[in-house]
């Protein structure tokens, strides 16, 4: 290893280690924060902050990054690692600081504007707010420069070396088929409507079925935990250190389940990370497209499939006696029925793509100066109509629903889709070897899961997520083996 | 204010921003953190401080600290500060780099050393290293220098400007009194012994009960909280981020009360500091003998008085139904028995300075090249036996008992007593006022607190800590008031 890149690597660990910090702070600010104290956690976090931007940007910085290039890398781990730094440090000094605190300082007026906004259910409270992220994303977008359109340079943030054009491809195929396919699914579910759940389901035993099938499943509680949070999450605080997040609904115990299952799915994957490597990109995630694949598969393909609740419904029966004159058939119908539904969060498994799509869509409008920002409201419902046959009550319920628009998230949305996409194909390319399917069938996911270990995790960011996705299945994303899936199970 | 003050004030506010959010991952250590993720907790925590380090050390703290200096200050607040950053960087610079990393080396062997010795009762175990740590001591207070003798230097880690010389004056007066005093209320403990508590007293219920008392009292729960740990404490994350921890014994309801009632003291303290100073000397505690004078208050004074279970017997009643078959008179008598111990921190209010008045006379002579370590077991039983009138069956139950002395802490042991002192002192003085003491009589004990807000709280380390007690009681510190309470108690 050279000195300089040795050096520059130990300048990434400083990094990381305030970085972490950063998550601890975080994480806390979720889990246990007194009210008053938010103010001067802001001044904490907000410090940390600026002690990473100046660290990665400093002429130091820079001085060791061409150091370490110029001699060159000795394997492709330190070439991946050279590749990213170097991406990162373009990435961050083509924003001047006046555009990083503009950029900061509108998301914070657009996040009150759009609690407002959504409360009263009045886009005009948010449009201008939007209007001002918008410009700074096509400014960004601009300055980071970009091979087909704009919407390209925002992609990036958030999944490595994505191509707007290759996403267009691929949904423009998927989304007459999924809308025909959901349409089916609903219709059929609508037929033979599932049992409804019923009774009280204490909390105190939802913490005992979430934590046997975690412990179960793989997920090391000597290097995690599972903590209760209005809105579920996973985060990093250390190599050995993985949270996650559920929340509690006692008349439904499977809410905080499937919650579990889906970040304990983002959590083996980080616990899945070269340990060594930690907050170096060869030991971080791929990109959000790559981590919502692991989180769908442990929620859809283990979590909602026949083998799982085989072995797992005896013990919620045990937990839970008002299951007990159930049968596994008719708990598979009610985890596994297709309904459409306004907002994007309670969508099932068949028709939560369509809400991505119609996001995508919108974004992509308005980048490309085809879709002005007062026009979302009606456009979205025109959309909505299209794909689900219904009109949203309200922008509430329509446009104002999520918040990533409001956080300056543009190009955020398609990697949830490209996240479902992956599962299906990963857990396609995984069960084609008879032993891990066989496993599978028996309730026993350990070799599921070492699969993903060798062919996902331990890569972190080496490849780019396209490279990976081709390694790993032998095709890049596309939508075959999703659709597939979701039609062997609802129709 | 000077522009030079004005720059030393934001380089310690930046020094505080890095302290605090250690203290939020010790905190996080202490109730969350998972098995495997210690080793990375480590590094983070030895990162900030090492940030700290560098930040209160180097040229350029120097440099404005001196032109501060030169300036001078406009108040009697700026003057404290600066008396107090002085002291500090003076005591810091006089420790050689070398020399901190053996000492902070030494004490994490010590501290696993001492374990093992403890678990095995083997003294033979923890000497060599405790010799170790005893060297290291005596040559900071070299390098610190003193006046009479070597303790001087290091009482003042924890008591600013305390001098071995009144303390051995204070105690000297102090323990034939309460030696005395100690026989004859054990004396009466056993000729009529008080009922045991019986029955299960759930975890909830405590909680409940904790919570309502810490609440009624003036604990600001926007800005704190209550865990739970192995080990109580109190922590400050913030401003408005006061965290007190307590143990639960399913079997004994006031195990975790007065531990609530103990750490909210120190937490009121620590609510009651100039928020707009947070970390400035002039808004941090004055010394750990004060600090422990509110806990001790808190505790003692108000916890196990007849006025404060007046009111809260009945509740406690309500939610442990085994006391309805109890007079308040007999639960008093059991909370507030006296009874010889082994271990320090089973004693009650009037053994316990015992304890310590033996430690402090074993570290002094240490220090003084009177006892050799191989001889403190020897010392530690003779002492025992004249106090206590038992022998200590083994050292584990003997001079191996406590966690100070392999953390290095030598000098501590004494600000336990100075806080028993100063809170009878304190508690006398407010009570003088007839309106504070009406109040308390009737179980109101806000009056109370505002009075040591005003006193004590306010002035954060602006006085010295025997400045502050002459100015809020009149008198140094000394045993008057705590004997006259402890006769009052327990004769």
């Amino acid at each position: 290893m050279s000195e300089a890149y040795h050096s520059l690597a130990s300048k990434h660990r400083e990094i990381v280690l305030i970085h972490s910090t950063a998550a601890i702070l975080d994480w806390d600010q979720e889990t246990n924060l007194p009210r008053k104290a938010l103010n001067y956690r802001a001044e904490q976090l907000s410090y940390l902050s600026g002690r990473i931007h100046q660290l990665s940007t400093n002429e130091e910085y820079l001085d060791t990054l061409e150091a370490a290039e110029d001699i060159g890398a000795v394997d492709t781990t330190q070439r991946a690692n050279l590749r990213e730094w170097r991406h990162q440090f373009n990435r961050s000094k083509k924003l001047s600081k006046g555009l990083v605190e503009r950029d900061s300082k509108t998301c914070s007026l657009a996040k009150s504007a759009w609690i407002e906004a959504r409360k009263k259910s009045d886009f005009s409270i948010f449009a201008p707010h939007f209007s001002a992220l918008l410009e700074l994303a096509k400014e960004k977008s601009q300055r980071w420069g970009y091979e087909d359109e704009a919407y390209d340079a925002l992609l990036d943030n958030y999944e490595r070396g994505a191509h707007t054009k290759d996403i267009v491809q691929v949904f423009g195929e998927y989304e007459p088929a999924l809308a025909e396919l959901a349409r089916a699914a609903v219709e059929k579910s609508n037929i033979s409507p599932a049992r409804d759940l019923e009774g009280h389901f204490p909390i105190s035993a939802q913490k005992v079925l979430n934590q046997e099938i975690a412990e179960s499943i793989g997920f090391d509680f000597d290097s995690g935990r599972i903590d209760t949070t209005t809105h579920p999450f996973c985060t990093t605080l250390g190599p050995h250190d993985i949270r996650l997040t559920t929340r509690y609904d006692e008349a439904d115990f499977t809410a905080s389940l499937f919650g579990v299952m889906h970040e304990m799915g983002h959590g083996l994957y980080e616990q899945g990370l070269r340990a060594s490597d930690f907050g170096l990109p060869s030991g971080t995630a791929a990109s959000l497209g790559i981590h919502e694949s692991q989180s769908l598969l442990w929620e859809a393909h283990v979590g909602r499939s026949p083998s799982f609740w085989k072995h797992w419904f005896p013990r919620a029966q045990e937990l839970f006696p008002q299951l007990l004159d159930w049968s596994l058939e008719e708990f598979l119908q009610t985890i596994n029925r297709a309904k459409y539904s306004f907002i994007r969060v309670d969508a099932d498994e068949v028709t939560y793509d369509l809400h991505i799509m119609l996001r995508f869509d919108i974004e992509r409008r308005l980048l490309n100066n085809e879709l002005k920002v007062a026009d979302i409201p009606a456009a979205w419902n025109e959309r909505f109509e299209q794909l689900f046959g219904m009109n949203p009550p309200s922008d509430a319920q329509g446009c104002l629903q999520d918040i990533h628009w409001a956080m300056g998230g543009l190009g955020y949305f398609p990697t949830y889709t490209l996240g479902n996409l992956n599962a299906s194909q990963l857990f396609h390319a995984a069960t084609q070897k008879e032993e891990i399917q066989k496993a599978f069938n028996e309730a026993n996911f350990t070799p599921l899961l070492d699969w993903m270990k060798l062919h996902i995790h331990t890569h972190g960011s080496v490849y780019l997520p396209q490279e990976l996705m081709l390694q790993a299945s032998g095709e890049k994303t596309n939508a075959n083996y999703h659709l597939e899936h979701l039609k062997l199970r609802y129709t």
